[in-house]
């Protein structure tokens, strides 16, 4: 029967396979084992109880063992009958697929599948939630573009010869813009962080060497007495962000907030988007011409 | 007998001088009342427990009543003999006094007592002591430049007339600069925080409107299982912040790290300093000849 002791074996499987390097085929291979897992233990282990929503035109739901309850899921993105199989076939495909509902769908639920299982298996552990997702983004874009990140950048300036640590890099080579990778499972007031790092590549290593892509879950916050469920979202402040400290490329989400969507069509614009149009988009997204 | 109850009595009453505004001569006598109590609480309830330093050239100690321990404290600028009350005349001082091991020694005592008490009492509450050091901060400044602070500022631009969040601002009037007062027991990862919020702040009013002051207290972690403490500093960081993103104009620390305060000396500059040489440089920090 599922548990915290199967769950964190194949956590630690998966662990295991990130060392040897995103991209390989062995890292698609330990998620869909974990997510296995974690479906099997919401499956038999949970239930799902209706939260109040604070957020307009979107219904969440929480999964509980009785005594513990999951993060907020939402209930038209996640789909228990979606196999984590077919992430394999994403994880392998060169091009594509465009966006559709069910692409939205699958990336949400395996992502939510083992968060979840998590959240009710280990209370307030929000590390391993966080770390999984960074290594699942970070390997579907290694698949994408056929290497490997790093996570630091040189620096050769300022009277300093050294390495510093980043997010994900991506060096794609020659001709192909760079990729600045921050993933977090939310922003908060860490938001800024990712300009500013961002504004340090673009000071170390020329305008436009590297594109800034954030890639998150959602920005919804729980709240425990009122059982209900809100989206925080400062668009002022990211606009300000945008505008003076440097220019995000994208922001992928896979369950947007509408507030950030509509910054899309604004001055300065953040290109606020669904994860699933990346697969769609990948190769403009690195596209020099 | 000072216990929670009477300490958390006390803050609260500091709390409502506070929203009456910072600066206020009430401050100042609910600061002093807060830290009799919290010294009463150590000196009754409490006994010193050495730790191993990491730190070269400093000793750290934990205040503990038997159960729980407090930070580390340093011990050579942690004096038990200094008394709140002489908080009163640095806060009425109209100028200096200079820079002095007994000031440094009086600041650090000051916070340190509320802070320590607060460990032992409340456990894993970082916020009081948080919000106690803003404040203790934040009233040494206003009373300094007879202003009190603002958390927001306007904004005109990108299509916006709102105002935004942010730290401690304070506006002296036509021929002064402003200043920008983040303050923080330590940065850790959020220091790129306050580098960014300099730049958002020079976009929006022109270089050198706000100056940037950080304040804090040290950059101590303490290691439970080895009972010992070292300091967490990355100063090829902040070089990056300094050269990249926006420039502060002073860093004040009560326990400063050596690694920081050799920035004052590099190239981009970093002027690194103690808290206490604030008070007789406080003209010149805004000072716009």
């Amino acid at each position: 029967m599922p548990d915290r002791t199967t769950l964190l074996i194949q956590y630690r499987a998966l662990q295991a396979t990130v060392r040897a390097g995103l991209g390989k085929p062995e890292v698609t291979a330990a998620l869909v084992s974990l997510l296995e897992e974690a479906k099997a233990f919401l499956a038999e282990n949970c239930s799902r109880a209706a939260m109040n929503s604070g957020v307009p035109g979107k219904q969440y739901f929480t999964f509980t063992d009785g005594a513990r309850t999951s993060r907020p899921v939402n209930a038209d993105l996640f789909k228990a009958e979606i196999d984590p199989s077919a992430l394999a076939e994403l994880a392998a495909a060169a091009q594509g697929p465009p966006d559709s509902l069910l692409l939205r769908q699958s990336l949400y639920s395996w992502v939510l599948t083992f968060c979840a299982a998590n959240d009710v298996l280990f209370v307030s552990d929000q590390k391993k939630p966080g770390t999984f997702f960074e290594w699942f983004v970070g390997h579907l874009l290694a698949r994408r573009y056929r290497t490997s990140p790093r996570k630091f950048t040189e620096v050769a300036s300022l009277g300093m010869n050294t390495r510093i640590p980043t997010d994900f890099v991506f060096d794609l080579g020659a001709g192909k813009a760079r990729i600045h990778l921050p993933v977090k499972t939310s922003t908060r007031e860490r938001a800024i962080q990712v300009w500013a790092h961002q504004r340090v590549l673009d000071g170390l290593h020329g305008q436009n060497t590297f594109r800034g892509i954030l890639v998150c879950v959602a920005e919804t916050n729980k709240q425990v007495q009122a059982n209900s469920v809100i989206e925080v979202c400062v668009p002022e402040q990211w606009r300000l962000y945008q505008g003076y400290i440097a220019q995000l490329h994208r922001v992928y989400y896979l369950d947007p907030p509408a507030a950030y969507l509509s910054l899309g069509a604004g001055s300065p614009q953040i290109p606020v988007k669904h994860f699933s149009e990346f697969f769609s988009e990948s190769d403009r997204i690195v596209s020099l011409a």
